[in-house]
């Protein structure tokens, strides 16, 4: 099979694979329908995560069952399923409480590479979610996105306490961020705050539900927020960049009693414990557990309630992967979608 | 009035200092029934915390009121009032969400100083709750505890979602973390794992409802925990130290999912942001809002259900202040009482 893999920062190339094969009898083998590039995958794309050797890349995927283990009971050759980038049992403790990518026996998708013709899914019950039936090609954008950046977003909202009559500010402006405007509308939010200074990304914030643009960042951005919300800050604020200045953005917007929503991979962030106590904010985030949330992602999306697959504004054959991940990389694309 | 200086780390001295009086017309001005030396005293008695010069000490606080300004409504002289350390005018927005630390117009008590005779209480209206009748004698320590180690602790067990049927860990066994230990009881807990390697803190703990007893410290209580808690950890932890040690420990205790409250003052602690976010814990926390829960706390006292008092271990008139001190700081007494 096809697949793409990451030699060095900037070097990624697609070329033949083993393919994909049942190794547990709980694992399944899909054929991808699309696949796509992560803001994440950007990380080791530009040399500020190592990259081990020749790595298979991707972890967001949708597609058809073509085999299936035998301990698999829900899941059958033929369906179409979206799945989330941690695959996890979600039978134990910790799934059942909703955290699925910190089930004990969680395997990251990252590590088995999703950019690719065909996938090895392990916990295939577990993992993945069929939809109601074959979706229309129009569609599978939205469905792609629920599997990462929609899921990730809707959990930064969710962790962020985001619901009716309150100001919720959004930092950062990639896939993951835009989405999070995405969920907070759909989640009730009265204001919805988008931090981005990309005249394209506003624009689909604006589509997604965002009241207010904010083009300042650091202190200069927090003292807007607070101009916005009486002076308090926002009730709720969604992370999505992972870097120190992002995340002390996210916490000095937020309110006393607010409510931080962390969601963007944490890259050398040190939380200064005296701040961060006078702050009296929440805080929690994380891998998002997109398991808990796709029955419901999946069902918005059928119903056409919501269309997040509308923050792919390229679209490439897979064999281009090299050119989604440059485009990516120099902000000419907010998130490629590839074509296997 | 006498009250109690402190001029450099170490050196407490109890000296005639000028008479509380009304400065702004929503003062009240109390004679103390009784005050009190609290662990995070010891912070700057110790020279963790810088003294800048003679500093009048204290925060926490009961007793009658003598003199209101003439913008009070509420508190009347001749009532018996509990305060918290905060004084806040609890109509803002913050203090109505629950956040009165917070109070764009707080006052903090400990640059008032309460280890005195009498104290001005800005902000009387908000800040002082009065109890239904004069309480006898025995009932004063504990109304004294309400007015921040009890509330503190209660505020950590809240903030750390104690509730039903939960797994709690308590971190740290000065008065905050023994009285969390009692919160959690009364909030419904289900196990409550007190970690602390003293005899008669232990003992305490039993008594207000600790189920386990953990003596080891670090990563080894860390590992305690977990194994007390099917090997998950704890739902909710309830941090009451404030150092780098602590915070890890309170942290790693928690299980994927569960709760942080952490009431210890934060000193020279520094989270490492990709470790926290693949914790997926929730922390929050911060001066503990005691005035939220000042009403039920007393309401709770006034039933005898909670006997919070039992914290003091050590009664002294409060020309011994220095002895108070000297004995809480080599954790001869978990903590003393002074009487004015």
């Amino acid at each position: 099979m096809r697949g793409a893999v990451m030699y060095a920062p900037g070097d990624v190339r697609v070329e033949e694979r083993e393919d994909a094969r049942l190794v547990e009898p709980t694992d399944a083998v899909l054929r991808l329908s699309a696949a796509c590039v992560c803001g994440s995958d950007l990380w080791p794309y530009r040399g500020i995560e190592p990259v081990g050797g020749a790595t298979p890349m991707g972890h967001e995927y949708v597609g058809v069952v073509e085999q299936v283990g035998g301990a698999v009971k829900g899941i059958s050759p033929g369906q179409f399923v979206v799945g989330s980038f941690f695959a996890s049992d979600n039978t134990c403790e910790i799934c059942r409480s909703g955290y699925q990518p910190s089930c004990p026996y969680s395997v990251i998708m990252g590590s088995i590479g999703t950019q690719a013709e065909l996938v090895r899914v392990p916990h295939a019950d577990g993992t993945l979610v069929p939809t109601p039936a074959m979706p229309p090609a129009d569609m599978i954008p939205g469905l792609l996105a629920a599997s990462d950046v929609l899921g990730t977003g809707w959990f930064g909202a969710v962790a962020a306490e985001v619901g009716p009559g309150k100001a919720v500010a959004v930092v950062g402006d990639g896939a993951v961020g835009l989405l999070a405007v995405l969920a907070a509308k759909q989640l009730g939010a009265e204001r919805i705050i988008a931090m981005s200074r990309h005249e394209p990304r506003q624009r689909l914030a604006r589509e997604f539900g965002a009241s207010d643009i904010v083009t300042e960042r650091g202190n200069e951005g927090v003292t807007r927020v607070h101009e916005l919300t009486g002076g308090f800050g926002a009730h709720s604020v969604v992370e999505a960049v992972g870097t120190q200045e992002s995340m002390m953005q996210a916490i000095r917007s937020a309110r006393p009693g607010g409510h931080v929503g962390y969601v963007g991979v944490a890259h050398d962030v040190s939380l200064p414990g005296v701040e961060l106590f006078f702050s009296h904010v929440h805080l929690h985030g994380g891998p998002a557990p997109v398991r808990r949330f796709l029955p419901e992602l999946i069902d918005r999306i059928w119903k056409r309630e919501i269309d997040p697959g509308k923050v792919f504004d390229l679209e490439l054959p897979l064999d281009q992967a090299a050119e989604a991940y440059r485009a990516m990389d120099e902000r000419r694309a907010i998130k490629a979608l590839l074509t296997p």
